[in-house]
């Protein structure tokens, strides 16, 4: 299969999402991203074991180094920002290095802070390796790493030079974390395009057993949604927020658990049921299409209820303290149907409470 | 005298340069550049004691904050990045906050960095104080912290919300401080504006007697220059280089004295004189006007000669190390006339060497 090319055009600048197989076999793709002669190449220790061998030839055409991080979202700290500008900085890289980001959206996000900040910013590649990375992380600039205070407070806006999406390295990517990556790639249909939430109806099976051509479609998919998107507001001034459908529900989940045992997309998962039912609560949504949108999700991803250790009240104060809140008002994507989401702060405490409740065993 | 406002209008953001006097003393200006409800000003320990209590005004209409950083280069560090940014984290500003950086380069320049990087980009007003950070540092996006391998290795571009510049907070700053001030105002001169210079021969004197009327002049006849540079060159790809006149060898100079005894102003001085003399050496400058050069600057700083344990092939070494070089092209900005600045990386070693050979006392 041909690879896919989907182009990402800024008033400033332009590159390219490629999606397909084997390329990480035979790096010319690369060469064309990398202007000068340095290249520093950031993974973790997970995909160090399967993939960073693929990248050896760099060595005999660059001045190359790597930077190994641990695997998790808690090293995605100040401490590993400072890690990768030391191992610059000390290997004496220039402005026009390219680092290039090896892994899922904690090495992405990570990476491409680190490009941001160097020298005030230098050139990055994307080369994602989860499903959730490849449709969502990688795509759109935005760079982070977290606080104790909360996730992905402290970043940047900075753009790859390209994001090489292989498929392959989805072949070992656990069962449980490629679920989740569809929960992306289902919100993407839910946000914009019905027609591709059809055919996710359709081909649900095929890209759970993986197939090939199927799951490419799939992905470009998602990226052309999401480059959509972004591409018209650079800086989340306003309609970016669209990508949020679920998130607001599902950040609170994720903190309310401190991060842990639930996945991001698993979080986000419950986060659309519960902004679907909010939207025909208020009867912006129909009632059929909100089933469609269980039913699918629940086909992916089997989230079906909060965590006993979650309470309505706390979920809440979560969401009322997401760092998106402006002066206060506490903003939700709801849907007046598949493909039409709306940016809103005026739906009353008490329905939102109440569909919360639906989703615990609180009385 | 009326406040002089100077626009600076990039593609995506326009802000102003206000400069006068007393506008520490009634803040409403400020309040037009305050979005949010939320400040937080960050200054050193030094002007806390001088000028902090001007801005006790500012808790009575918002949730306001401070955070007082010790005062010195050594200090701008990611310690002191993460300060900011906890401080902020842990009162919850959002992304409608405000910072105020009061002080001088140093100030301005880990401010506007914790600016560009919480939340992804927040607002910042510079109010420098320094007569080196009024003319130079504030003006044009550059934020940075300081990286043991090298001077603002780590940084952003952000613009400022507006720059406000009170004369009056000069009456507190030292003699030498003040004269090193000077530098960056004589080399705008001498790379932009020969009437400029011609005024600055007759108003030297004027100047250092601080008299009000010619300091605002000085000061915004220098914003002007940097401001027309640095509109055509946001992200320094190009033009913005003439800026560096003197720095490649000022910078050589601070880095081979650990950036103490000398302040920046002082080296950026013996490397203008270094910079003429180059440009004569070679054929491009009249003697008269570098005469000229050395004239006004001496009149100014006192500097005469490299420090002693400052050695030519070091002094070299540390300009080919300079973060600015990509594929080791030397670049430095020559002179071809007052205000005919020209970047160029065509200089034989030996020419360069000997004209640095002529500041030190080896053999």
């Amino acid at each position: 299969m041909k690879n896919k090319t989907i182009n990402v055009t800024f008033s400033s600048h332009e590159y390219p999402i490629i999606i397909g197989e084997n390329l990480l076999n035979n790096l010319t793709i690369f060469e064309q991203y990398i202007k000068g002669r340095q290249v520093l190449l950031v993974t973790n220790e997970t995909i160090e074991k399967l993939l960073l061998n693929k990248f050896s030839p760099l060595a005999k055409q660059y001045e190359y180094q790597h930077v190994i991080l641990p695997d998790g979202e808690q090293y995605k700290t100040l401490q590993s920002f400072e890690k990768i500008l030391d191992v610059l900085a000390e290997h004496h890289h220039h402005r026009d290095t390219t680092l290039i980001a090896l892994g899922g959206g904690v090495i992405g996000d990570i990476t491409g802070f680190a490009a941001a900040c160097y020298q005030r910013g230098v050139n990055f590649i994307q080369v994602p390796t989860t499903l959730l990375a490849q449709v969502d992380a990688s795509i759109g600039g935005k760079t982070a790493i977290d606080h104790k205070m909360g996730k992905n407070l402290i970043g940047a806006f900075h753009q790859p030079q390209a994001v090489i999406i292989d498929i392959e390295t989805l072949d070992t990517l656990p069962d449980r974390e490629f679920r989740a990556g569809l929960a992306e790639i289902i919100k993407a249909a839910i946000i914009q395009d019905a027609d591709f939430f059809d055919w996710l109806e359709q081909k649900m099976g095929a890209i759970l057993q993986r197939e090939k051509d199927v799951l490419i479609t799939a992905i470009e998919k998602a990226c052309i949604i999401k480059r959509n998107v972004v591409v018209q507001d650079e800086k989340e001034m306003g309609l970016r927020a669209i990508l949020n459908f679920g998130h607001t529900f599902g950040h609170a989940i994720e903190q309310n658990l401190q991060y842990e045992n639930w996945l991001h997309g698993e979080a986000v998962a419950l986060g659309m049921l519960m902004a679907a039912d909010l939207s025909v609560e208020i009867g912006w949504l129909n009632s059929a299409e909100c089933a469609r949108i269980h039913k699918l999700i629940h086909r992916a991803i089997s989230v079906q209820q909060l965590p006993t250790q979650v309470k309505c009240a706390t979920l809440l104060r979560a969401m009322h303290s997401d760092k998106k809140i402006q002066d206060n008002q506490l903003k939700l994507i709801l849907l007046k149907g598949l493909g039409k989401p709306v940016i809103t702060s005026d739906i009353p405490s008490k329905k939102i409470e109440g569909v919360i409740m639906h989703y615990t065993e609180e009385k």
